[in-house]
């Protein structure tokens, strides 16, 4: 039997192909097996990512997440549904690793920040060797695009998924520093409502396709209740004192 | 008059030289001056990353830390001491930049989270032009290296300075699903003495100069007090439930 291959968890970065690292983009010009998870039927945004960096010979593995649009986030079928598309998908990367073949699996942002790459690695590092390679957050693309620094010295980040229910995501934004929330999209105007139960309103930050072509930054108060698509983040400044001037 | 340089706040990751960024790489080669924080009389870790990236015509200018180990951290005169420091090092940025040189100004890992060029961003993103490229940070270095996701779907992750006071450490720490605790360092005795008291002390992993050579990553519970040095983070993982084989 071949000795087994490496499994590779590669951070793409926020959107920009230029906020790759060095490493990522050895590590895809060295895997074998290039794998990426995807909508049915589309190439998906990592993958379109690391475009330039990919030869001709490698192999491609796409993953797309089952449609679940019909059931409920919450509901036991929902969790059934993923986990089984999890385990389908570690399954397909390990026939490579078995046959020697180095998988490089691609995942926006960081690979173990909310990415999807999390859940083949909780299933398969035990048992092939396995490398994670850190990429550039979406929230630290976001708040660089806006220039807003959200937290400094003693202050607490909390970082805050939008699918929370109203009462908990209140509660989390009420009692802390700077905060991100992540996973907008539909979840929007609970977001704004949340926010303004806390008086934060005026101060978030909306932030669209960090880092990416028409990207969009603006105060969320001004937004007059457009819609906010998958690839968007709120900003919740601390540091209530920074300076903004200079002393002259 | 000259028109004014572009300032660039350039995230240089957690320390290994190739979790740059292409765009960090092609900023560092166009700037006209290469700015970093330091301790008086070293070159400091940031400037050390990109060493292989800078040009020998490049203008560097080192902006050393006052020395202030005398002075109580928590004191008045210490504050005082920081904010001159600043407000110093932004005239010796300005001075360039009003010439007509664009000035990168190197943090570890993302400038904008707990990185000393906020301190000069937010002196002087209002006057000049001024770009962030976003970096790796260290905590993704650190939960990298250790292979270990601490959040997942509706979980919220709070990012933690060590420098906090004990209770309220505690408090943060007990009530978060996953956490990382920055600014370890002095801070050690403490935090281990918050997880303890949540009864987290026994999943918190320890990671010291995560990337970089002689990287260590080990339980904290295993480390029987060694004193643990700046370049070091904590991560204390939610996700209980992660699977950690596959069913067969
Ligand atoms: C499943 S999480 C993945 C996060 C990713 N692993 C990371 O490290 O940032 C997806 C969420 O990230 C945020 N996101 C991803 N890319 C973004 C971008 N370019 N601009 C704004 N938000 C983005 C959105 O909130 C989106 O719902
Ligand atoms: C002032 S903060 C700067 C954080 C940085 N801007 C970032 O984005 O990660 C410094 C702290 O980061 C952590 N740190 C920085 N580099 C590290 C590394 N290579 N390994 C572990 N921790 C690190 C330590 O906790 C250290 O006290």
């Amino acid at each position: 039997m071949s000795k087994k291959g490496t499994l590779y968890g590669v951070g793409t970065g926020p959107g920009d192909p230029e906020l790759l690292t060095l490493k990522a983009v050895r590590v895809l010009r060295e895997a074998d097996v290039l794998a990426y998870f995807c909508k049915e039927g589309r190439r998906g945004n990592a993958r379109a990512i690391v475009d330039t960096h990919i030869g001709e010979d490698m192999i491609e593995l796409a993953l797309p997440y089952p449609v679940t649009t019909e059931i409920d986030a919450k509901h036991d079928d929902y969790r059934a549904a993923i986990d089984a598309f999890y385990e389908r998908s570690a399954r397909a990367v390990m026939e490579h690793l078995d046959q020697g073949r180095s998988v490089a699996v691609l995942s926006e942002g960081d690979p173990l920040l909310y990415g999807s790459y999390m859940h083949l690695h909780v299933r398969l590092a035990h048992r092939y060797p396995a490398l994670v390679i850190p990429g550039v957050t979406a929230m630290s693309g976001s708040w660089s695009m806006a220039g807003l620094p959200l937290v400094q010295g003693d202050e607490i980040l909390r970082v805050l998924p939008g699918t929370l229910p109203l009462d908990r995501l209140t509660k989390e934004i009420a009692e802390a520093d700077g905060a991100v929330i992540m996973k907008v999209g539909r979840n929007l105007s609970k977001i704004e409502e949340a926010l303004a139960a806390c008086g934060k309103l005026d101060t978030a930050v909306y932030v669209e396709r960090a880092t990416m072509e028409n990207a969009v930054v603006e105060k969320l108060d001004s937004r007059n209740g457009r819609p906010a698509p998958y690839f968007s983040t709120i900003l919740v400044p601390g540091w209530p004192a920074r300076p903004l001037e200079m002393p002259s």
